[in-house]
């Protein structure tokens, strides 16, 4: 036999048991968007090229997977690529249709994305993004609903998470305040840092980007501020008080900690001001969403942008998103057996029979109970019963109903519950009612 | 202002209300698969393009859209391509996971896919399929399934259909019979534009096709077989009776509709002789479903194939699948205005505020509303009342709740019904009750 088939590295299948999972995950997350009035849409695969490069950074435009023009064109330059997240398509989309929207715009988008990055573990070429966001207005509800959601979401899937919250004008303050205003992004790069290389490394980093030593100083208080949030942003009124951004960004913080304890929100929320997010296009309130019982990084996160529209001729549209991680999500809740058990198997009962009349017998009985909601297979052959029965193991099939000339004769069928090994003869109402137990 | 962004062409975006519409067409095909044990797999985007090539004949291998390698292969002739339909990724993905899977294997598989033709109305260069298949058994309980989902999607959709119904053994025998069996593909390709060109024009295509005079008028009075399923199976054991093909054809049909008959199916279905569809790897049942009360062509199709894991070396596993056609149901279900109303908004219901306090109030009430299931927004800010109610009528949130002071003091809000005008004060479980109803 020929050599087995493949796929390009980097991507993957999902089988039924994965897509039940991961429909389970990306089901709870819409149900929880819903709730807020969020609506789906869904872009192109491909966008235009001037669409996405330029956007991503020097690295990004590298990643991009560009795809060859077809017919006469095929020879030239490709004006095509594939998308490489759902943020650039999105401020496309907003800006193409701003006459349509009414404002305040908000949205959630699951569709996979596409990055020519080296596939590793847990990186790959193509995976899914689930961003949800409201643009088109500066109040910080945004910045509450989307707390609510993330505490909504993660009830609901059972995980505990900390959020972890910070605001990009905090950071410019800081950067103000040290005497290195043209440093904020340096300074955040570095930072974002801290847990992972920790604080001789960032501050290292700090010096090599050009900051003093005078301003790595300055620096050091604030990045070991401590005490209750309350604690915190007051130290911040004082420390800030020459930065007339960096006390916009605590004044943002106090409302928003006001508003999630008059909603009664319960969600462990933690100010960090290491959390910095790569990402330039932040402005306002970032977040980061770990999970505490798993070692796995962020698994959500997010932030407010002020000018994400301005790259396609709309300036001064605000708005704030979060993007939840469907593949660390998917990790943490398989290592720590937080998926419903009966997600293994859709199918309640599987028909096992012996000859064509029996088979007819048992289509007739599966149309009335799936009449009844009740999911049903029919082995379609009459096979060796050790088959039929592998068969409803392998697909972990609850329930085999055995059908045989004396259960015809009878009106009924040989019910075998397949975890208990127990059999019984049973007529239709009772079938129903025994699968729906 | 810039140039508006732009999407390539015959790509599309879908907005709130299209990705409702589609998702309710989709939900519903989904809940039907399930009651018959369909499990949902994907595949990636891009496929090797070895996996892709010669599979779709010389037209399709021009239509594929290539990738350009990433890296230092960037200028060597691409080696991946955009999926082209989803039976081909379902071959490639039955023979690479054959081991998992446990046969007779009944998935289904909803995902886009894309094809470098020319745009035009209706033909678009990314678009959803939708296919289910069983495969691994010969049984005709598969045809007999598929005939039943069918019947229960569009029962639930609310479309009138006739199913047409043929087989390729028994078209396979007609060319034997007349004397041209290497010609079938020919006989097949042009009688499948019978409805399109008329008989005339078909038998032209027949001469042209090689077809002897004698041969095309050997043909004629099968192309007017008429009367009963039953009266032309008859006719078609009596006119096939030298080809031991045809004559399996036929029983297979006569199997296929007695257990339609045994299962009571109420579906309209039509032997149509006439029915050949275009793709070669069929080689028994094949299927064609028409909407009644909309001029559309084919919203569902598919057939019996007994060799389409050979081209991956997998030989001799036979399956039966049909593709549902999403954008053209989409069309009949916009024509006949059979989408439901409640499509059109998931908001229930909108807070309306005029100061900060008021908006806190409302928040908390929004809480409590999202904990029994409702789906509730805040407007995000204190705007003017007519602002707030615009935004009410654009998403077509059927009721608002307007919150100032006077309702605050008594602890209730002012709930104004936007279809009828109606306005009435009312407590939080009164406001969940009226918006249940």
């Amino acid at each position: 036999m020929a050599q087995k088939p493949s796929i390009p590295k980097g991507t993957r299948d999902f089988g039924q048991l994965e897509m039940a999972r991961r429909n389970y995950i990306f089901d709870t997350i819409k149900s929880v968007f819903a709730l807020y009035g969020f609506q789906q849409i869904e872009t192109p695969a491909m966008e235009n090229l001037s669409t996405l490069m330029g956007k991503y950074g020097e690295e990004g435009d590298k990643l991009l997977f560009r795809i060859q023009n077809s017919g006469e064109k095929a020879a030239l330059a490709p004006e095509k690529g594939l998308r490489y997240d759902l943020t650039v398509p999105f401020a496309r989309y907003v800006v193409q249709h701003r006459e349509e929207i009414s404002f305040p715009f908000k949205r959630f988008q699951i569709q996979p994305v596409w990055r020519a990055d080296r596939p590793q573990k847990g990186r790959y070429r193509e995976f899914y993004q689930c961003d949800v966001d409201v643009i088109g207005s500066n109040s910080l509800v945004g910045e509450l609903e989307l707390i609510q959601i993330v505490e909504e979401v993660y009830r609901r899937l059972g995980i505990r998470v900390c959020l972890h919250i910070n605001n990009r004008k905090i950071l410019a303050g800081i950067a103000e305040v040290i005497g290195a205003p043209d440093k904020m992004i340096d300074i955040t790069v570095a930072i974002d840092k801290l847990d992972k290389i920790g604080v001789e490394a960032v501050n290292a980093e700090l010096r090599e980007r050009g900051l003093t030593e005078e301003q790595v100083k300055a620096l050091q208080p604030i990045l070991n501020l401590s005490g209750s949030t309350a604690d915190k942003l007051t130290s911040l009124n004082t420390i800030l008080a020459s930065s007339e951004t960096g006390l916009k960004g605590v004044k943002e913080m106090e409302k928003i900690f006001d508003m999630v304890e008059a909603t009664g929100v319960q969600l462990n929320i933690e100010l960090d001001l290491c959390l910095a997010r790569g990402l330039n296009y932040y402005t306002g309130a970032i977040f980061e969403v770990k999970a505490i019982d798993a070692q796995i990084g962020s698994i959500t996160g997010g932030g407010r942008y002020d000018n994400l529209t301005g790259i396609f001729g709309l300036p001064d549209v605000s708005g704030v998103g979060i993007s939840f991680g469907a593949d660390r999500i998917y990790d943490v809740l398989t290592e720590l057996e937080l998926f419903p058990k009966t997600l293994q198997s859709s199918t309640q009962i599987l028909f096992a029979t012996f000859g064509a009349k029996e088979l007819t017998y048992a289509l007739r009985w599966a149309k009335a109970l799936r009449a009844e909601g009740v999911t049903v297979e029919v082995y379609p052959e009459p096979a060796k019963m050790k088959k039929q029965m592998s068969y409803a193991d392998a697909k972990q099939i609850p329930f085999v109903a055995i059908v045989g000339g004396d259960e015809m004769a009878q009106n009924k069928v040989m019910l075998k519950n397949m975890s208990t090994g127990a059999q019984q003869l049973v007529e239709l109402p009772e079938l129903v009612k025994s699968v729906n137990c």
